[in-house]
């Protein structure tokens, strides 16, 4: 954390080449500064405004594009200890033969590391927020507390036994444990998190419902991922994903769902009247085929969407830019439009309408009194000149140039290629271990 | 280039933590040895095997993955002026309103300029080959080959007045004095290029085609890029983009389509029988809404594929990381199958099935005798690790992971982040004055 010196009116004052604050103003200022107390902003507006601003540190980014952090919300992690074990496989062949073996094998140590992998990703891949939802979600607060970034997070309830819990009274047992485990961390916040309306009970995901009222956060679970979940559900419930949630009186602000690929016009417009948020995962909806949700529908209907790349055995990066550019592309290809998601809405989607998804106000955006969490590129990369826009050059081209900084709450985690809150070395070693525990040892 | 010295069995010694040689073997190598003599690569093997081989100079890869240098199978290098210039835009609004306009207005000083930049974004990337068409194409070769770069280039050449030239006359002098500029250029080879079959008459593409015949190189023209341009034909001609091409007698070896997004089974099949070869591009043919290219069908019925970025305003990176990842994302959620497209045959297209596209065949594997062309990428970026399958994480997660190093026969052209062929700041003022053009001064 940066020093506090509460005679200074900053903290730190830092200096960008351009800033895209995503205020809601569309601006891109050039030359433009931002001042830090605390964890907050303090300020914001040309350089030549701020530069007499008294503080303790000063941070040149003036050779650099700044933005907010971006905020990735739908991923599991810990699931980065699964990448590249088992790519290009049938569905049931992926997930029977490969995937569940291995989390039966799971522990809250394996997790650990898979999160704070996953944590060293994502900061040098410009995100500072997401959400989580896993077993172990302890270990997994552990992890993300650790490594500085902000997080909402969850223990993923399912009607099965599995390596974190053996029953039901387990599982919410693991919910509460998490809870408390999080009132000190104040980058964390907890969530409710169900699996889906066919590997979570109904009865159980009433609870979680009234849990989530009486907390004020948010329920999230996967939706209308795929045709076979469809199928599943119209077999088993007489009616299709969305309908059965809404006949457990769960479609309400607060709830957020991941992937959202079966939707109808007419359900596109009942999330909307009904408040829930979704999270677009493009990239993982690509890997599983499991096909191209609606995205312009969604948003013309007017529901809030966020921006997930789901975990790393789906994807296989955690990298929101690369995520941006697939739902950016893929959005056009499926509806054979090449106007349709801009580049401007797929920038808020993995800013600050992916925070607000997340029940974050305070973030996603720069300006006074939201949290600092930003990251800088440098725009002197190859991929960002000549540079005539830098949000089309964010969408659609800056995944290949890197991150130079990403700050969470004001405080710098990750600078020039190297983590400052992650022991790389004591990571590499962890891995290691991992290897051996894929390999059955 | 390396500094060379008979006396000894190889100039440079290179030291992989792993090597994926793309020998066709399927081989991945742990703590590998290559050796390179001149341009080219002298040995390969197991480091313990080459470790004692004298040679002039060591280049220590032990912490990298090493794997041939991409090849990128279509693109317009000098477009990067245009990027971010129009995005969003329906296509003919884009066109005529944005791009056209810009190409009307350029200069060979602006090609060299935007080639420029377009060689550094690719070598920064990982790309060592590139084929590419544009016009002003002489002032293309001048840029590559200071970069470094391999590169089969040709001069497009349309039925129609343009910056370059006013006559057909004038278009095939270009096309013979770019011939002229390539032969002490040992990288460079040049290759004939129409545009289409509507915007390049019919007696000239024959010509085209006579004149590859006899120079036993490739002519390379768009094709079946999308349903505007079938529904065109159909109506100019009575026949589908494929049928007008094979009525023409081009439909032989040495033709190289860039697109077939409109590809029937029985067009695949014809392809194939041929032995005509395609540059798959599928982040353009998603950001244009051009469609899906039927991969799968096309690579079953034998055509030979590459991959390619098309240029900077229609992507808008020219990154193959990033192709290949949306190539193999793209054609599971195309054709609603996980299993289509593995990772395997989308790091083939990009290497030596490219390649071989271009007609290269010396190119595009790590084999003795093979041209010492080659990249590395660090083993310990978060997006590759556990490192699990090193092929699955080349195409599904390395494109978050910046490139190392990067070598096209035997000379380093890249390296930790700086250009060794291109003064990047003599490029930065360059596009000062891009900047200035583009806004029509
Ligand atoms: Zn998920
Ligand atoms: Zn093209």
């Amino acid at each position: 954390m940066i020093g506090h010196d509460d005679t200074l009116p900053a903290d730190l004052l830092l200096r960008a080449g351009i800033l895209v604050p995503q205020d809601g103003e569309r601006r891109v200022i050039d030359d433009a500064g931002l001042a830090v107390k605390g964890s907050a902003i303090a300020a914001v507006g040309p350089w030549n405004e701020l530069a007499a601003t008294p503080a303790r540190e000063f941070l040149d980014c003036s050779g650099d594009v700044v933005l907010p952090g971006l905020v990735n919300a739908h991923t599991h992690a810990a699931m980065t200890v699964f990448r590249g074990l088992g790519d290009d496989l049938p569905l049931m062949e992926w997930l029977s033969g490969r995937i569940w073996p291995a989390e039966a094998r799971l522990s809250a140590e394996i997790v650990e590391i898979g999160t704070t992998l996953a944590c060293a990703e994502m900061l040098a891949g410009g995100t500072t927020t997401f959400n989580d939802q896993y077993i172990f979600a302890r270990d997994v607060a552990r992890a993300v507390h650790a490594a500085g970034m902000r997080c909402v997070l969850g223990e993923g309830v399912f009607d099965t036994p599995n390596a974190s819990y053996a029953t039901m009274d387990q599982a919410f047992e693991r919910v509460a444990a998490l809870e408390d485990s999080c009132r000190d961390k104040p980058l964390l916040t907890t969530c409710l998190v169900a699996h889906s309306v066919y590997a979570t009970g109904h009865e159980t995901l009433k609870r979680l419902a009234a849990m989530r009222r009486a907390s004020g956060g948010i329920l999230t679970l996967h939706a209308a991922e795929n045709a076979q979940e469809t199928a599943l559900c119209l077999e088993r419930f007489g009616k299709r994903p969305l309908a059965v949630l809404d006949g457990l009186g769960l479609l309400e602000p607060g709830l957020l769902l991941a992937h959202c690929v079966q939707v109808e016009a007419a359900e596109a417009l009942l999330l909307a009247e009904r408040g829930v948020a979704v999270a677009h995962c493009p990239r993982s909806n690509m890997k599983l085929a499991s096909g191209m949700a609606p995205v312009t529908a969604m948003r013309r209907a007017g529901v809030r969407m966020g921006l997930g790349t789901d975990g790393a055995a789906s994807n296989n990066a955690l990298n929101m830019f690369s995520e941006m550019g697939a739902a950016a592309l893929l959005a056009k290809v499926c509806e054979g439009d090449p106007t349709a998601l801009p580049a401007r809405d797929v920038l808020d989607m993995a800013t600050r309408e992916g925070a607000a998804a997340l029940g974050l106000d305070n973030v996603g955006a720069l300006a006074p009194g939201m949290q600092a969490d930003l990251i800088a590129l440098r725009r002197d990369h190859p991929a960002l000149q000549p540079g005539f826009d830098p949000v089309s050059d964010l969408v659609y081209a800056a995944h290949a140039a890197p991150v130079r900084l990403t700050m969470a709450a004001g405080r710098v985690l990750y600078k020039d290629g190297r983590h400052l809150t992650i022991d790389r070395r004591e990571l590499d070693l962890a891995l290691e271990g991992v290897r051996q525990w894929a390999r059955g040892g």
